[in-house]
């Protein structure tokens, strides 16, 4: 792994940028077409891109059912039970609305309301994972989201990935279509015959996917664009340099491009964790991708203090964080970006991952800065609610027809005076 | 006035469609060059499209004070007045952090942070509204936001208008640069010498700043792309036709592409409201404007029930929406999707756009279905916290371990089960 400084942190993530604009051009001709042609659009681009022809994309209720069958009671069981977790979890996110009297009558308040539709995106492949299925349903659940659109890539086969279908039945989602891509995107965004126009999308996927859901976003809703997954793991002499080791690589077996960084106080940890990780490497069944991740956008930093280690996490805000010291607690205060933070040694990233209950759903890139896990508040959104009594407006209507005459609207100003005319009655 | 149905409200938004591919290459170019050259691309930009030479493009403390004391005490009054307003009502946004404790000694949380550093846009020329500055900064400073850095183009002689610099100093706001534009977007996305590269962009602007802030979005948070202001008032037989009218217009006098319009239960009213506009129509001074937007985007709506009216304001998703009924609170909880509802005779819309506490800054274009008024929690992000005890580690590991088998990430699996050395301990 190599050794780097505070300093590297501030372009780790813009060494990533590529070149799409093919990719856009692409994705921009997919958006037209589907939005022009609909469903004949989506079953053109479903057979040239997943190799599948159908007439009927959605999934049926046999087809679930057959899913759920098909799966061991074990992998049931634990779906179910992270299932209530996540669930626990997201309730607390509950927000309830609010409103503030005041003695003249005033009312002002804010009011929540779920959106009516939501459409979550999950991976074909290698990527469909039962657990992403989780995440992203189970917030818009709990959040009261009306109605739930599921959509996924069909295989040449025309089937979807089973444990997906399974976890989507054990969440009671009914309502799925095998459609992937940008052109699921599109569907989304703003409707075909078959796939109804939803409010957000949200859910990982490849570029295509990424890039469409940056093109329609304004028109709908979305998630943060994820990129490669990240784990930093702060940590002092009290930490186990086996286990740091493990940590990081479970992240970078993700992807090549994923990144695993170790931010220590601790000469000796650094020197232990470097040979941890290429000892633990060698008996990786995805050693090639992992070795890659660790040796590309890997790393080490020792610094000085505990106080210019934080510094470091701050500076580079990672998706995942790990604080590995003697007391992981005092460390919480001062940690001011990062996606997910698991305190102590027990708290191993992959708990997190499925189970434990918070999402996994996490801001990548250094989006930690200004951005959240995915949450029950990304289903939700608040309106304003204004009740201004008689004697409020009595009271302020010059003032205000003042101000509106001084930003020179005079129309805003005439609007509030009208009600002059009561006082005549 | 159009007299309009419910299914003319789908397509409500979709007719204003433009053509934005020139205008977006001319901003990508833009931004290119403030990555690539900083400074002195900014400076040339504000030379080309403002006309103003620049050296030093930070306003001056003395520019500030110099501003604010040109300004009457009556109009520092009435800014300050309504800065304790706006304030207020957002400090009662402020969320908690908040945790969950279990007897095996687990802890999960959602920690709330601020951002680190925030980029507030106020256009300039005519649209250079004092609100506008109140309305986007104090959320970022009851959130808590370390830096907060404002833009504003300068008119030609070097200056930005005295009425944003006077209601910036009464809000202690220290940090003003005059550009603005795409160029200035691009300054606060990705930082020059002289402008600090901000966590999130807010603000209202024309067409290129609307299109550079989708374009850095991802690389910094952004708040919603603003469309035209829009009102719909809800109304019954109760209602004063007169001033629905004066409430209409005052939204059509914004913006020839502002959208007014009246969903009513009484046709007596309809056609009151119709007459209504006319007459007062004429004495506007603003009235040219108006009239385009009224005729244009303006209509009215009979329905035969209350249920079916707010149906159509739930399909409209509207900015502004005003419920001047018998009783407005009972149509409260069926009102899905509206950006700041008022209530009663009252809470005229102006009331709202300076002074009563909620913000301005609302979500139009039918987007009040999938996002909110601009809020603290704009300025502020979650982090999850996962703290698993030794038990609970213990009762789960081999679950957790299996299911990552499952989903074939043996790296994940082993991870967790790494901790099992310190049994044997």
């Amino acid at each position: 792994m190599k050794r780097l400084t505070k300093e590297d942190l501030k372009g780790w993530k813009t060494k990533r940028e590529d070149d799409t604009s093919e990719q856009l051009a692409s994705v921009k001709e997919i958006i037209r077409r589907v939005r022009a042609e609909g469903d004949t659009a989506v079953r053109t681009y479903t057979e040239t891109f997943d190799g599948a022809s159908l007439d009927d994309y959605r999934v049926t209720s046999e087809e679930m059912s057959d899913a759920y069958e098909s799966i061991s009671q074990k992998y049931i069981d634990v779906i179910q039970e992270a299932a209530i977790n996540i669930r626990r979890f997201h309730e607390k996110q509950l927000p309830t609305s609010w409103f503030d009297t005041q003695e003249n009558g005033t009312m002002l308040g804010q009011k929540y309301t779920s959106l009516d539709r939501a459409g979550v995106y999950v991976p074909g492949g290698t990527a469909a994972y039962p657990s992403s299925v989780m995440m992203n349903i189970i917030p818009a659940q709990v959040a009261g989201v009306k109605r739930i659109v599921m959509v996924t890539p069909p295989g040449p086969d025309g089937q979807v990935p089973i444990g997906v279908l399974a976890t989507a039945q054990i969440l009671g989602v009914t309502e799925i279509y095998k459609v992937g891509g940008a052109q699921a995107i599109a569907a989304l965004a703003y409707g075909t015959e078959t796939v109804p126009k939803v409010d957000k999308i949200t859910g990982p996927g490849n570029i295509f996917v990424a890039l469409a859901k940056k093109e329609v976003f304004g028109d709908v809703d979305i998630d943060m664009i994820a990129g490669p997954s990240e784990i930093a793991v702060l940590c002092d002499d009290s930490a186990r340099a086996g286990e740091v080791a493990a940590d990081l690589l479970s992240q970078a077996e993700h992807d090549e491009r994923s990144s695993s960084i170790c931010i220590t106080t601790s000469e000796r940890i650094a020197g232990e964790v470097e040979e941890e990780v290429e000892q633990q490497l060698k008996g990786l069944p995805r050693r090639e991708i992992a070795e890659k991740s660790i040796h590309t956008y890997g790393g080490i930093i020792v610094t000085a203090t505990m106080e210019k280690a934080v510094e470091a996490v701050n500076e580079l805000a990672p998706e995942h964080l790990e604080v590995l010291t003697e007391n992981p607690y005092e460390q919480l205060g001062a940690i001011r970006h990062a996606g997910a933070i698991f305190l102590g040694p027990y708290s191993s990233e992959p708990v997190g991952d499925y189970f434990a209950g918070p999402n996994h759903v996490l801001p990548t890139s250094g989006t930690a800065r200004f951005s959240s896990p995915l949450n029950v508040h990304d289903f939700m959104k608040k309106s304003s609610v204004i009740s201004y009594s008689e004697a409020a407006w009595k009271e302020n209507v010059d003032k205000i027809a003042s101000f509106a005459r001084l930003e020179d609207l005079e129309g805003h100003a005439r609007a509030i005076e009208k009600r002059k005319e009561r006082l005549d009655d």
